[in-house]
């Protein structure tokens, strides 16, 4: 029976009919008074996003690029810092800073969980010269989110210490102010919560986080934030901007804003809710013990291969993602951010119980879908 | 909550994609070999759906225009004709064929109902000299359908006597091929199961209805099938056509050849199957004791008005069509032609249990879901 392919991977993400109709016009000129006029809407846009006065840069490169910056701005050579290391993205930080010679003191944490309150404090109190501290708010290869407010609140405690945030799947998830809670380096990408397709990041930094810019002595060109910085105040771009993404990001950050940010992520929770609930409900283990509301993730039950589990979800249109490395064939995952909303998640938990019998799994259909409803139900 | 608009409406209905992509294009001209290739090509695409060797021929209007095509080709002033009066449409064949000086033998039918063959034998002794039988093989006002298979061998047993079909909300949703059936004249339009936006209509006529072509006496111009065949044969038409519906036609039927027509109209009935048996499992009646696989009507429950009922509804996101004439505020409608699968039917009817309780009407929640679930489980 034919059935329709649905997106639910976390990242690239099902983009609203504005965005796809944004993207779909003839290409304009950077160089024009036009170009500047949405480039300056969209900085305006991304305050109010950030709830702050100071406008974050925007990099044409996918997510990555903007960490490598947050890396290679804000640090100097032989600096130490602590990567919070409890998954795929967190490795990506500890890779960044190793490569560009910082010294890296690597907290690894078992995938699904979070850090330690205790091993933090332990950690700074016997390296104070601690430089910086890198974390993922929301790290999506393990469904896990960290608490950020900590974190600041011990960064600050140090002499000399920047807090620098991957929030690539949290920023339009959660409400995400850096200055209230007290981030220096905040990197964000387009193709997860401001649902847009890949090939943008943006990147915002505190008045602290500016002092280091002239400081750092590690090589940089296509990621000077100087430059770059520079330019964009005044809606141009050192290089040349990924046009058509930063005319749909002025869309998708419209709808955001008028919906409201609470709203925003008021209706991820509850998304998130509905789901964690439902695959419980229907017997899953979840994979975090600090779950996030970017996207859900779960063990298949003892016996089912994850990835022969997501191929039947997918011959039922349904496309989630896997688990990386250790996690593979274990786990599935299944987002919240992107064009979705609670109906969205009613039906794909319906395609997860068609999946689970048809795997053999001896699910009551409509048992998770209900237990959705019930949730949702209280919040329409 | 935000929640994304969704419509089940029986006409218009959601697009695929690939028409969206196949109108959004800049347009080309008419009179050009490029347009005429896709114009033939369209052409062998409708006779597969249709399963003849004789194409139809297109008009750039809705699906009324074809109605009155019939009425004005294939017949002459003083003809008498039986009109089956089942609902909204069997009264626009009516008011169409005494419009045009036909004489109506006007068997009126209870909305939701279907006609008695015991009452078709009466009349067509009593009146042997009718020359057509005007029907609705499906009827979305009623969400009834309508036997033809019967009536196609009835007339054949009268001395000159056509059989003509509104297929508008019938092909696409069933096969169906009026060689086989029996069917003289068969019309259809662009904003139903064939998945386009409203402005085409199709005409098909058999061989024994060709013949009446040359002897018609009533007035006709643009709706003028002699004048529009001798041009379509040739790959052009007499007037302007629409010419990016045309494209797009030929997008969403290359989508349901490549299903394949039996395939499309089991869906059809899996969706129509599963949504009428959740309905009823919610404690909702019908609409129709002969129910069409086009769209699902039912009654709200007593002391709901039923257009409040689709203002809730609305505000859940799911826009479904109300009740016409005496049926207003009685009923809500939902459409399976369209977009849709089997997912969207789920979707929709968890919609429902959720307006049943905001409309305060006691109903478990997922349990109609549930229902739906245990159908479509059988066919996945």
């Amino acid at each position: 029976m034919k059935i329709k392919e649905r997106l639910f991977t976390p990242g690239p993400v099902p983009l609203p009919p504005e965005v796809i109709k944004a993207l779909g016009q003839q290409i304009i000129h950077h160089r024009t008074p036009e170009f500047t006029q949405t480039f300056l809407a969209v900085r305006e846009k991304l305050k109010q996003l950030l709830k702050t006065d100071k406008a974050p840069i925007l990099f044409a490169s996918s997510g990555t690029g903007a960490m490598e910056a947050s890396i290679t701005n804000f640090f100097k050579k032989g600096d130490r810092v602590l990567v919070i290391n409890a998954g795929k993205f967190g490795q990506r930080w500890r890779d960044l800073a190793k490569t560009f010679g910082l010294k890296v003191i690597d907290y690894e944490i078992e995938w699904g969980k979070t850090y330690d309150k205790k091993k933090i404090v332990e950690i700074t109190e016997e390296f104070p010269d601690i430089k910086g501290i890198l974390v993922q708010h929301s790290d999506t290869s393990t469904t896990t989110l960290h608490d950020v407010d900590y974190l600041a609140k011990i960064s600050k405690k140090l002499k000399d210490c920047i807090l620098v945030v991957d929030g690539i799947t949290s920023v339009g998830v959660y409400e995400v102010y850096p200055e209230d809670i007290g981030i220096d380096v905040l990197v964000t990408g387009s193709q997860k919560a401001l649902m847009l397709p890949p090939g943008l990041s943006i990147l915002w930094y505190s008045e602290k986080a500016e002092d280091r810019l002239k400081k750092s002595n590690i090589e940089k060109y296509y990621f000077s934030v100087l430059a770059e910085s520079k330019k964009q105040e005044k809606g141009q771009t050192a290089y040349t901007p990924a046009i058509n993404l930063i005319i749909a990001l002025n869309e998708s950050l419209k709808l955001m804003l008028e919906e409201g940010l609470p709203q925003l992520a008021k209706r991820h929770e509850i998304m998130a809710l509905a789901t964690r609930e439902a695959l419980q409900e229907l017997g899953l283990k979840l994979l975090s013990q600090s779950p996030s509301n970017s996207a859900t993730g779960a063990y298949t039950p003892e016996g089912i291969d994850a990835d022969s589990f997501r191929k039947v979800l997918l011959k039922l249109g349904f496309r989630v993602a896997g688990g990386q490395d250790h996690l593979k064939g274990k786990i599935f995952r299944i987002a919240h951010m992107g064009y979705f909303d609670v109906m969205d998640m009613i039906q794909v938990i319906a395609g997860v119980e068609f999946a689970l019998l048809k795997t053999g799994v001896p699910v009551e259909l409509g048992k998770g879908v209900k237990k959705a409803q019930q949730i949702i139900n209280q919040y329409l």
